[in-house]
């Protein structure tokens, strides 16, 4: 089959070619619950370029070469001798982990903390590439409204965003306040989810004009132009005291520190983007009783959910199409803010 | 009447008297819902230390002279014109906040953040003294069991300890653990606090073999002596995963990142002590969805909880009784680590 | 004063004059937090329909003549000594229920369970009238977009129905399914609190075609005529399983039994309608895992929060306007199901 | 193999023999991911006594004959050609339902409710037996601690106790109160959790003094005797408030309505035992804002829970052991209330 393959790391990003068009071995059926998708649409992602940088190295331990594309949806081409309930032809849509569903975190339902999974794309091969392989208990069988090129992009960037948005929904009453910070491709699904999962007034904060557009066809109540008055301009509009949520989506440069002061004491701070650091002093915690919240990805039943949101029209995702082979233009398209919504790669 | 009072921050704790035991002039009652309360006993706490080295100065906004003492216990003297259901003599343990109850945080039960509040011994004058003013919202009337002097460090000490614990016990379920980093004046409550409200094993950790065996004592299951290996002793204990909630009474030095990284991926670190720093790259924060809590003393609500539990004995507080003029005694013994338990200064 | 006053219980509601309109003495300060309101509006509620038919003679210990009226709205007239916070003149929305705030349900914020409270309108004088007695913990300021009149029924019909509606939104996922029984005063401001506060699918369920179209307008996505079919239809629309949440504003008649088969499995059906009966074999409840749920008005909080929805106009109420005179022609009306909304009596 | 085999219903439980124990066939491995358990111990359950008096006849839909037993520990016989990580000779307690795990409960955690169940003892073929035919996603590795024939009634008896000890312990805060009706089977395990699990106080209430006794062994605060006074002994207990939490391990005759009788406002009763009705006003529920919760056994998670409590010596298990071949008089005992603790069949 045809594949777009990582052959090494480019910390600086300058490379014109990360990735190389080329042909691969097809996959193969190994375990009985083996499935291999014909993939319809795979997601280029932020975490791509952050994987090309070599960011990802230690933590996923992947071997080079290999193919990136943690974000795919597709239709079913073959299954294992033991995968039930599924059938050759389904459309689908991948979550992102692999797992085996007998530890204890996958017995109660927390499938992203399971203590025996592969996750395609990050630490095996993934979908920039004609064909997947992944396990039968990843898969979502898409309503008809909804088509695998259009929702790839929901399996990560979608579902990040809707955990985090999710989680901070838990707890946000009417007449509290919601920041989402940075509005691309992840965060203007997490407007859409808040505006869908509660009744906070959100508040969107982002550099661009565009991203601050988008954020509100998306839903956002007030828009906050980035700059060094965001925090003062956030206090102004919650009565001085902070928002009860904010939601991250940068995680690096000074949005940390401005996304913690920006949270009201007793409220909390959602980490989604990274490569930034947290750092606070212990005394703040304790005198703000602030509580900081890691989020990764989002489990099986939360891809559900995201689904049924998607299907009935209360999250959209602005896509923009590449083919497979231009996969490097498409990370480079990502890396200078060239894309409005989220790349699909189709092969 | 008698009081210590704090004349000036002495930032290296070396001067032999950081208060000055004097005649001051009696506090008086001047609202309607106003309380004197005739000191039984007042708490000696490591944060009054960090109030004479000034760590507290900027956060507190408090003019010197003034009195420590913010964990406070006694006997109703007076009451303003508009006390209901307390009367003089009633023997009392002091919420350590005084509010008035208009705030929405007051009127959901959250009064540690209500917006209009005054912290006696912090910002005003506290009860290293015979009389304390403060509110009628703040005071429980003691059961039969207990007496003002040996219950005074449940108002901060004892009740931030209970808070943290309770919150963790919400989520901690059989065959989890619970790590307790410092068994001092806090941390041998948060043990048995633990003990009381959930079945997750406890691992104390210390440096001090004293105060291991005061965890024992306290319902640890596993002690820890704190070297350069305590985090891998605890993965350890815990299958290599780390725990579901670390309790950190320390809250400087390494604790903090050690803390960190005894927290099992999706676990919940609760930062208590303070005085160091979190520092954490937020691809940590992702990769791991660990959650980090400040914790900020706990309700009046929590406080009865306590009280109830210290009544039927599931909770005891050691301590160690001294007069009020040997203030100076007591805050040096804390500061070179003689108190086992906590101090008590008794007018 | 002018007010309306009740003499005597009459079962079979058939008198052509349930109250009194007569002028009777002005309401005094008592207490240093009493506050006297002058009525904008007093709503008018099934509840006294109830009341003059006997139902609450025994919960509510009231002796006649008293005057009804516990949905109250205007503006501060007079107020006790010890009162901050609240001056003369400020427009106010009243809740239900006057509390101490000194017990330990107040102290948690779950004001509706005080041991120590007042029921203007229930079990002592109501707002039936120019001028009500009540407390000052008992007032919403309300904002310059709202006037008395237009929200006095939020403060039990609006009230009763958001708690309720609250309460299911805290477990209704994306793909989930929430019934809402009988779309009358009550039942239009649960289904918009729904769609404010969750992303369900919202079933409304009632015998009138002008109720459903109503439900409609208020965010309701499908509609079902309470027929001897209306069990089969819901189970048709959640693929044979029922609804994860069933509100029965009704609680009457066969509503119940039917609102507990339309519940799934794991399920929570929640009463807010009365004058009926639950019966339900314990083999049921244990096979289903279903969860029963009483539910009595709301916090004072939660009154905030729904003044935020209604200050955002994500909730509106459908009011018709009768004089205080017109009182029993409001009864009456209300009776005989000639009221869109609610009837509010205006002084 | 032996099995005692249930060929009829008998609605008067007054036959000597309600099962007949004589030579089956062997169970067969079918599908893929089947697992046969040679059976160390089979729990005999009061639901046995109610599917022989025909109870479940329209619930489980069971075709006689067949072989009850629904509470199985054991040693793995064999397993299909998908397991993994499950080897012959572990020694395995089963949890009650067999799952494939696909449906959206199943990937909740919420397995209880899964779409796709058999229930071995109630509508299959269970352990009353030499060998039960399960399921790979139904076992848990028993540790050293506890040996099958021990921990057998865990599995329903035990694990229903626990969910809904645990359900009350989520909400119980220190100075609150637990009842616990009935002491007997399930009952002790109840109170056993309860005190592992929360810092509330216990009452226990039964007719029997030797059911009374094991409660108090069981770490019971307070002993009820059972008799028309009971509903006024707990609310003289409990400040004539009732308690917090009331778990039924009766469900019929009057212990239904004393049950709720005895619940605080606001307050929770758990329904475990059933053969009786609930019956109560809907205006009952309104102003009570009582909930009522079905309780159906537990979740796997749920029973890796209850192993680790009966690891540590956190719950025990009062047991008398029978052979397989006197299944009968095993359920007669049970009957006539002659077994204290629990009865297990041993092959
Ligand atoms: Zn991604
Ligand atoms: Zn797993
Ligand atoms: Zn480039
Ligand atoms: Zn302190
Ligand atoms: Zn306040
Ligand atoms: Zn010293
Ligand atoms: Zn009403
Ligand atoms: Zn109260
Ligand atoms: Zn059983
Ligand atoms: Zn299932």
């Amino acid at each position: 089959m045809k594949a777009a393959v990582l052959y090494e790391f480019d910390p600086s990003l300058t490379s014109p070619q990360y990735v190389r068009y080329e042909e691969v071995p097809d996959p193969r059926i190994e375990k009985t619950t083996d499935v291999i998708v014909r993939i319809g649409g795979a997601g280029v992602c932020r975490t791509d370029l952050h994987i090309v940088e070599g960011i990802w190295r230690d933590k996923a331990n992947v071997q080079l070469p290999y193919i990136m594309g943690h974000e795919n949806a597709g239709w079913v081409e073959e299954v294992g001798s033991g995968v039930e309930g599924i059938k050759v032809g389904d459309p689908v849509i991948c979550h992102p982990l692999v797992t085996s569903g007998h530890c204890l975190a996958c017995r109660r339902g927390d499938d992203m903390h399971a203590t025996d999974s592969k996750f395609p794309g990050i630490n095996t091969n993934g979908g920039y590439a004609e064909y997947l392989l992944t396990g039968a208990r990843s898969l979502i069988k898409l309503p008809a409204s909804l088509t695998p090129k259009d929702v790839a992009p929901y399996t990560d960037a979608g579902l990040t965003a809707y955990r985090a948005a999710k989680k901070a929904s838990r707890h946000l009453l009417p007449g509290e306040y919601a920041v989402v910070i940075g509005v691309g491709g992840l965060g203007h699904i997490g407007v859409q989810v808040l505006a869908a999962l509660c009744a906070a007034e959100i508040i969107a904060v982002d550099r661009s004009d565009m991203a601050l557009g988008l954020a509100k066809e998306c839903g956002a109540h007030h828009l906050v132009k980035s700059d060094r008055t965001e925090v003062d301009q956030i206090l102004a509009l919650t009565g001085g005291r902070g928002a009860e949520a904010v939601i991250d989506f940068v995680g690096e440069g000074d949005a940390v520190a401005k996304g913690l002061a920006m949270t009201r004491n007793g409220g909390f701070y959602y980490i989604v983007g990274y490569g930034g650091k947290v750092e606070i002093p212990t005394i703040e915690m304790i005198t703000s009783e602030k509580t900081i919240v890691g989020n990764l990805v989002g489990t099986y039943p939360e891809l559900v959910e995201l689904m049924a949101l998607a299907d009935r029209g209360l999250v959209k995702l602005a896509t923009r199409e590449y083919r497979l082979e231009q996969a490097n233009e498409a990370l480079h398209d990502l890396h200078h803010g060239k894309v409005k919504g989220r790349a699909v790669l189709i092969p």
